[in-house]
Order: structure tokens, then sequence, then C-alpha cells
């Protein structure tokens, strides 16, 4: 039910992801709505409804799930727990996936605070960041857990061997940073089980350095919005040189497919959405402004993560790591 | 001395400052090195050299400012500090530069922590974004005092009249961030003579949405070296696409003027270089990469916000701003 374009593209999604990926999804939300887009694909008999009769609105944030407990979004965390759902998607309020997850699916055992991973369109292979937006005020442990759910999603979700991770901070040296950062380098250089490349820094973050960033939740999220809207204004740039002169529209006319390829590969849609990461069951947080496609890369990301137990993995990681002796 | 082309593209900045610009420029270092790169320019007449005998190499950091009251930035701002000139232009190491000038130049009186100020190239007018990294540790009444600092530049530096702030957070209600940026937004939206736009995210660094974005140094270094790495692979995308098919290239060849304008306003080097604000004097910290354009635009810039008053126009505002009760 969440989503700039709910229900329509949510349910369309869905309908691709099982016709053209096989992949089982269960709708939750008011029946009544989600058949009426379900027989729009004459997908009524492929895809059962689970009622959930009230929604989180986009701006109804993280204090609201807590209000309601039969959101749509509450309804797929109790699937999950129950073991009727083998994970989540949603492409509704990130904050309020965040609490209502936190809230009905818990924190796996051992874990801090769960984690929000990206991967960002770096080649050959994607680069994973997180926290993009959790935990804003993240201690210096918790940044070394975010790299053991990193180095997890990284080996699981994307089949990266031994990942390399960063920190996300403002100079090479182990001593830049604010002091969360310089404590993390600490604790993260001394960790075993991770292979730490150092610091990386914002400029870093598009060139594959590394297969991990750490960062806390509130750096993150200013240096993945600041990436997407750098992308979208530098395409809005070359659209309007490439428009400007008769001469370099017909450039532009003869490029439009190499464009579009790009463009595409840089579309936050293609990725297939964000991951919360420490929880007992996965959940995928779409853009909210996803069409289709993006919650059928959603739903497909969701079911590999949990086919290849994610969190298992994640679980055997924290469980190997030494307990730090002093938490806050 | 400093920066990666030094001494020869910041001496030829210098001679083109002088020429193209009219602005009086000293050069401070050694004076045999400085000589022969001014002799290949036919300009030992038109520039006076003050003797530096020590340098600050660009890995050396902050410290070495300590340990180098000789070095030719420690000497360019005593100059400052007796009179004897305006304002200090280095392509050296930020953080020497930024310890160094904190040391030699002082804060001005009421100023709790200088911030380095950028300007981005939105349309029709900059972006003023501080700090992008004095101040990695910011406390919210720090924050404050940023967009006082701010605005001041925006105003004289920019000449942006009645400056909107913004602060750079993880969404746009007021309870959105961490702890220093929440407590910051409070000050802010109720501190005289700010006129708050409330909260922006990364994503409205680009659309010229403020005219001022206010952030804790860490952020804010992070934020702004995102965006240039962003802006740099974005362009290496569109420059493979434009390469890769004959017809394609065809295509890249009937725009390559209007790409390479592009590209003009997106180089950093254009902006003329950050500012160190809150000082007794005027610190421009031009890029380590700059070459002689770079360093022109940034004596033009120092020489425009000395001329303009800046300095004068931040004491005005500090002291006019109601003291904080409680500092730390």
């Amino acid at each position: 039910m969440g989503g700039d374009n709910a229900p329509a593209e949510i349910v369309a999604g869905a309908v691709q992801a099982v016709r053209e990926r096989g992949v089982p999804v269960v709708l939750v939300g008011q029946p009544r709505v989600l058949q009426q887009a379900l027989a729009a694909h004459d997908a009524g008999a492929e895809i059962p409804i689970v009622r959930a009769e009230e929604a989180l609105a986009m701006d109804e944030g993280a204090l609201a799930s807590l209000r309601r407990p039969k959101s749509s979004i509450a309804v797929a965390c109790h699937l999950v727990r129950r073991g009727d759902a083998a994970a989540v998607v949603s492409a509704g309020s990130t904050a309020g996936a965040v609490t209502t997850g936190r809230l009905r699916l818990r924190a796996q055992q051992g874990v801090l605070r769960p984690a929000i991973a990206v991967t960002l369109p770096t080649r050959p292979r994607p680069t994973v960041l997180l926290d993009a937006g959790a935990t804003a005020d993240a201690k210096p442990e918790m940044l070394v857990q975010f790299a053991h759910l990193g180095i997890a999603y990284a080996e699981v979700g994307l089949g990266i061997a031994q990942p390399r991770v960063g920190l996300l901070t403002i100079g090479s040296e182990a001593e830049k940073g604010n002091k969360v950062a310089k404590r993390a380098h600490e604790l993260i250089a001394a960790a075993p089980g991770i292979d730490f490349a150092g610091n990386v820094e914002g400029h870093d973050l598009l060139t594959g350095k590394v297969d991990v960033v750490v960062s806390d939740g509130f750096t993150g999220n200013v240096a993945l919005k600041t990436l997407e809207g750098t992308v979208r204004y530098t395409f809005g740039q070359f659209r309007e040189a490439i428009g400007e002169s008769p001469l370099a529209r017909l450039g532009g006319l003869l490029q439009r497919g190499r464009l579009r390829e790009l463009a595409d590969r840089l579309d936050p849609e293609a990725y297939g959405g964000a991951v919360l990461l420490g929880l007992t069951g996965t959940l995928v947080i779409a853009h909210g402004s996803s069409h289709a496609r993006g919650i059928a890369a959603a739903c497909d990301l969701a079911a590999r993560l949990s086919a290849q137990g994610i969190v298992a993995r994640i679980g055997d990681r924290i469980a190997a790591a030494p307990k730090s002796h002093r938490l806050w």
C-alpha cells in the first residue's frame, strides 16, 4: 500500500516478479483495492492477498508505526515473523519501514542496531554503502557491526568473495574524521574477520575502491542523497547542453540509445532497493517513487537474500566477533 | 609553495591575477625558487617576494603547522596579521592551512570555530556550503554561527541579498537528523537575523533551493567530496557512452563545445576555492590540484572579500547574535 505510485505500480511490479522472475508474492493491504489492481493484469488467481486495513502514509514517519499495529507493513512483518513469508518488500515511508521492522522483526541476537544497505552502481561490481539512514547517532561499536553486516550482504546478495571494507570519513589518514569515525577506525582495524582497506572519502564512493563502505546513518544518508541528486543534476545539465543548438541536438539523437542505457544503470530503481540488515527477517525498502520495474527488482532481491540465508550469515559473523567490553 | 603543481602553476596564477585581474600579489616562499618561476613569465619586477625558507608538505597535516612557524603559510598569515597583506591564498594542505590560520590569524571575537565555505555551481546563482571540513566535531551552537558566517559570505562575496539558509540533514521534518542537527535546527529556527528555510537534504545541494547550506564539518566534507566525485564519475560515463560507437562518436564531436562549457562550469577550480571564515583575516584555500586559472580566481576572490569587508561583516553579525547561555 506504500509508495508514491501505490497501489497500481506496486501491484504491477508484484505481477512482474511472479511472471517474469518466478518469485512467489503475497500482497498485504486492503483486499478490495488490491483485487481491483490485480484484475487489471488478470492476475487475481496468481497472487494471494493478506488483509491489512490500515496503511502508513508516506509522511507519517517513525512514530505512526507504533500506533498502527494493523498497517500493511506491520502485518507483512508479522507474516515473516510467523514464517508465512520469507521477506518483506515495501515502497512506503523509509522511517516507517525501519521502525516497524525493528519493532515487529526485532534485531538479531547480538546486533546492536540495524543498518540500511544500498548498492552503488560501480563497475565491474557494485559497492555496498551502509548505514544509509537507519541509525542517525551511531556509536563506533555499531560501525564495526555494520562492517560485518555489509560483508555478509556483499557475499550473499552480490556474490562478492572476500569483500574489502572502507570507512567513510574525511581523509585517508587514520586520524582524519570526527570522534565516532576515528574510534571506529581503531576498532575495525583491530577486528578479526574484516578485510579493512582503511578510510575512504566521498569521492571514492563511485570508484569501486572497496566493496563495502561503512558509515554512521546520518553521514551515509547525506552522502547517498548527494550522490543521487548529483547524478540527476549532471544528467539534466547534459540534456540541456545537448538540446541547445540544432547541431548538438542532432548529436544527441545519435547518442540517445547509449545515454538511455547509462541513465538506466545510474537509476536507483535498477538496484532493487535498500535492505534493512540485522533483523530476524529481511526487509527490502524500494524507492518511494518506484515503478513496476523497481518493485519487481526489489522482490527478486528479497527472494535471493532470503533463499541464500542472509540472516544466518549475519548471525554467524556477529557470533564470531569478539564482544566489546565497554559499550556506551 | 603549496599545491600539487607548485611552484610553476601557482606563480603562473599569481602573474595572471596581477596582469589580467589587477590584483596586487605578494609571493611568500623560497626566493630562489620563486624568482626562477617568475622569470619564466618575465614578471620578476611585477611581483615582490617575501622570504619563507620552509614549507608544509601536502601530507604533513595539522600538527606540522605548529612545528613550523617559518613555513610559507605561517609567514603569509603573519603578513595579514601585521596589515602588510589583505588576505592569504594557499593551494597547500587544507588541514595545514586551517590549523595555521587558526593559530596565526586567530578566531574573530565571539566566533567559536572557523568554518570552510565553498560555493556550489547552482544557477542562476551559486549556493554556499559550510562547514566543508574545518571543524569535524561541531556543536549545535557552532552551526548557528556557521549560518551567520555563510550569510555574510553570500552577501559580501557573492552579492546575494537576504540569503536563505538551510540545514543539511536527512529529512525535511524538524525532528529528522542526528542529535547535533536536531538541536541546531531548534537554535537556528529561533535565531534572529537568519532567514531559515528549514532542513535540506543531500539531493537539494544542487537545486538552488537555498543560498546557504549549514553543516558540521564532517558531514559537509563528505557531501562536498561525494558531489565532486559524482560529477567526475558521471562525466566519465558520458564520455564512455559517447565514445563507444562510431555514430555516437560523431554525435559527441558535434557537442564537444557545449560539453566543454559544462565541464568548465562544474570544475571546482572555476569557483575560486574554499574560504576559511571566522578568522581575523581572510584565507582562501585553492584546490590542491589547482592550475594557474584556479589560483588567479582564488586571488580575485580573496581580494574581493577583503576589499568588501567580510571580516567586519561577520563581526557585526556575531556581535548582534544573542549569546548562548550554556556553551560546553
